[in-house]
């Protein structure tokens, strides 16, 4: 009963671990190849030519300063499909492409909830699910990450979106609201991220931190989040590389 | 992209279903059997004599009444694990059992969170993730649940807890709140459930209905549930013949 039994950390800091939960866009799933990717198809299918891995990081490139505006309360809580919805609409004149019809502005939206996990991923979840409880503590809404799951197959115990706390990565609402579903204390539940913004925050609460580093996460030009920039608990090649750190 | 698709119904009532939510204590799991064999384990290591199964009869005849009083705000807002511990605590004494140790009645609490699952469970729920979102839509709290899913080997898709609302069956905020959650229109979703009330909250609401009886959840003199007292949209014998009748 892991929630009911007091734990004792003894010996190395992950060995109270019970729960590990992961930033998944970028961390987990491939979001900028697959984005790409489904954008490709698309135009094919329309006969649409367009600069697609522009239009790729154009996107996702409006993620943070929306959810700052939602962080901020320039925005009232809006789920991240609708700000990826949103910020579609704003960023296609852009590039000269003439207004696409709701339905294909929908169905884009949606690939949201189709991206390929890393090559890693599954087999590292796999393992690391026979020893802990896992999930994803992601900026996604629920019905998002449900999707999600289902089509890129990870192997998710539970399902932790934005929508369930109201609020973005890194406030604190996340992070803590996530420990306190599980009924864990924070030094009882890692975070697994690609973005040491996500573990500072996550450190400061008193969670325990492993980087995987995704150093395309961004295509061959990243620049950010290309090593560590603290002395986080774990530091991990990949997944499978973390469970083999977790002993899972 | 499930949630974004504007889907009608065609057809047959569940054809528009994509998403089932489960009550769990009594239709997925046999709380009943498993608890009468934890405490009689509990007792033989403890060198107890006890009437076990009245005990754990006990134990859930607390359950509604203590729900009760949180619904109707006499109580402020508790997950049921703490409403188990309470309820184990106040009910020792009727047994003339001598007080036990905090770690033994939190050990026994946690028996909720180790239950199997009736034996058609697994392989109806596994058929049914092929084709729906699946997940408990239960009074337990997350925790439990996802605890419960890793030991009964559940494959749920999402994990949805009373605390998620922090409200209570039948109160409508947690079929609503699924339902919100999931990005799904009520008639999107079905109820499954071996209690008649519930099936009648959830149709109220809009929600597509299931009633699994689970004849023996109370032991051989049961009484109430043992069949449909509305025409649901479906009556099935057990979960594989609910994924029969929903064609998965």
């Amino acid at each position: 009963m892991p929630s009911l039994t007091t734990s004792h950390r003894i010996g190395t800091p992950q060995s109270s671990v019970r729960a590990v939960v992961f930033d998944t866009f970028g961390t987990v799933v491939d979001w900028r190849g697959s984005l790409i990717h489904a954008l490709k198809d698309f135009g094919m299918e329309r006969g649409l030519e367009a600069p697609w891995e522009r239009i790729a990081d154009r996107w996702r490139a409006a993620y943070q300063p929306n959810l700052d505006r939602v962080r901020r309360g320039k925005l009232d809580w809006t789920i991240l499909d609708e700000l990826h919805y949103t910020a579609l609409v704003e960023l296609l004149p852009e590039f000269s492409m003439a207004p696409l019809p709701e339905p294909d502005l929908r169905f884009l939206t949606g690939s949201w909830h189709r991206l390929s996990a890393w090559p890693d991923a599954i087999e590292g979840l796999r393992r690391l699910r026979t020893k802990y409880i896992i999930g994803p503590l992601s900026n996604g809404n629920l019905s998002l990450l449900v999707n999600l799951a289902k089509f890129a197959e990870l192997p998710w115990d539970v399902i932790f979106g934005a929508d369930l706390f109201r609020h973005y990565k890194p406030d604190h609402e996340t992070y803590l609201g996530a420990c306190a579903f599980l009924g864990l204390r924070p030094e009882q539940v890692m975070m697994g991220a690609a973005h040491n913004y996500d573990l500072a925050a996550a450190r400061e609460l008193g969670l325990r931190t492993a980087f995987i580093p995704r150093r395309m996460e961004h295509g061959p030009g990243q620049t950010t989040d290309l090593s560590a920039d603290q002395s986080w608990d774990i530091i991990a090649t990949d997944l499978i590389d973390l469970a083999d750190k977790l002993g899972a």
